[in-house]
């Protein structure tokens, strides 16, 4: 029996077209809707949802693991994975692991590999040609064996003791700007306040900016380096503790850290901006509704999720093994 | 040949943790694995992932038809869909149809009917048992026609001429929460900023305020009832037009409008919640980052996505034909 693609290159036209004459879409003009119907007569075309996974086969298909469909980071980067594969014509098939379903997800690690275990199974029996693995936050992860029939690429995190191909962001080249901005401003007795300990992120921010300051001649009074654990309330604790000590500036190492330290500051009858430098990081769409609005590091995510997905497309494209890792500056945003 | 089923039957244990010995993972005792091994070694069972299409299609499969998965609403409603069906052990796929993509596509209907054209066909090719439509925003949708051989449930909208099952919010009973809130406070001269026109958020919230304002007998002056577009700075225009005006509160019909006229305020040198009552709508995450935080309508998300995996599993399990719709009631918050 003649294919919607056999059909449809009969008409000249696309397969969407045929797809729409047969739906009665009024997107088309009447002469090609009556071409399409007289051809569908003439070859006994029947329209069959089902065939078409014979024809999806010779298109590639890539499963994208991702750890939280609601994470703020997993939308954007999700985006430009699928911009990036719409122009090379691959498709996609999102599986989320749902990792927010258990609280205590992050220091679970036994829940997360059986998240990755069934989330790979389900995507290999749909017979994906590759795997993106997005992830909540940058870390190490050790989720994916060797045996894997298919290529992995690491999306927003690292990989572990397995060289796979990554995309993440420059915490430290990003920080680094910060810190210059902060500097430029004239600031002395400047705090940080960092996320939790043992994030990476965290960690990567937290030497970059003491590198910095040293290297300029104003060294980080250790004792106005806190940490919080990336929330709001821990922020506002963090900034009660620190900020008495007479700081002229605070880098916090979230948006969230940062909307925290505007919350102690009201309290305190202080104006931010004004009474104290503040400055955040993500550029998390609150960074912008803040009073006065915060200056931020904008992380790259619809950029992470395109060279995500350029790393795959090479991967498949060329047969190759290659295990490079990239890390994409941030963009400093002035407010 | 034995599947996974069987042998994890056999061993007394999920399939999972099968799949976890196999693939020698940390989270099973030494016992169980020693188990299933020696039973793996007996059966002669071989690991083969493309095996389990055959197990899958015991087990229902969902699509949904995503909108825009970048839109605020569209995690929360995937999240109650998946939590209802991860109970329900029914399996989903997620088709994200990325309208975003086309600035236009409000105005573009002819462009949306293609991708929902596209995103059925994708998901017939695999076999889905039904597909839940997930909306940008609530107006009435015409894409889907009667041939279609699953059912249909729209989450987040109305359908138009064909009857289908669907559930969104109650933009009447919310609204006239809202302004009972307002009037509780003693206002008198309110104004209200609405979305775009054409809009059936924005038509049933005008309505519905100017009926309950009217039924305590301070009747909005027509003056005071302007058009935004639902962004800060359409809601920052508006209250230019309408703040000269003495109002003493104003009902805006989004929590982006209502940022929009904390902007116009602070310009002002005005204090909003205190030189004006500025309420929001929809419980956006900026709502609770603008200073003051603004008292707003927390949209169901969660419960129009679980309430629609409901209609679905129903449809399914009933094999009936029905066509009930659900409005959701939102929840005032109040700051």
């Amino acid at each position: 029996m003649i294919t919607l693609k056999e059909l449809a290159d009969r008409c000249g036209v696309s397969t969407a077209t045929v797809s729409n004459a047969i739906n009665g879409k009024s997107n088309i003009s009447e002469t090609t809707k009556q071409r399409i119907l007289q051809m569908i007569k003439e070859t006994g075309y029947k329209p069959n949802f089902m065939a078409r996974t014979l024809r999806v086969n010779s298109k590639r298909t890539i499963g994208l693991v991702i750890e939280e469909l609601a994470a703020f980071s997993s939308a954007p980067i999700i985006e430009g994975i699928m911009r990036y594969f719409e122009k090379q014509k691959y498709e996609t098939i999102l599986y989320n692991m749902r990792v927010y379903s258990n609280p205590n997800w992050m220091n679970d690690e036994d829940f997360v590999q059986t998240c990755v275990n069934n989330a790979v199974e389900e995507l290999l029996s749909k017979q994906v040609n590759g795997i993106i693995h997005v992830a909540e936050h940058s870390r190490k992860l050790k989720y994916y064996n060797e045996n894997l029939p298919v290529p992995v690429v690491i999306s927003y995190a690292y990989p572990d003791e397995r060289k796979l191909p990554y995309v993440s962001i420059d915490d430290n080249s990003s920080t680094a700007k910060m810190a210059e901005y902060i500097l430029s401003k004239g600031h002395k007795k400047i705090a940080m306040i960092c996320g939790s300990k043992d994030n990476l992120h965290a960690e990567k921010r937290c030497n970059s900016f003491k590198r910095v300051l040293k290297e300029h001649g104003v060294p980080l009074d250790e004792n106005l380096c806190v940490y919080a654990n990336w929330t709001r309330e821990t922020g506002k604790a963090a900034a009660a503790k620190v900020l008495k000590k007479g700081v002229s500036a605070v880098f916090c190492h979230n948006d969230f850290i940062a909307a925290g330290v505007y919350d102690y500051l009201y309290e305190k009858n202080l104006q931010p901006g004004k009474d104290l430098l503040v400055t955040g990081f993500d550029n998390h769409i609150i960074s912008s509704f803040l009073h006065p609005e915060i200056t931020t590091m904008k992380l790259p995510l619809l950029e992470i999720g395109e060279k995500s997905a350029e790393l795959m497309d090479n991967l498949l494209e060329n047969d190759s093994t290659c295990t490079e890792g990239f890390e994409i500056p941030c963009e400093l945003i002035l407010r």
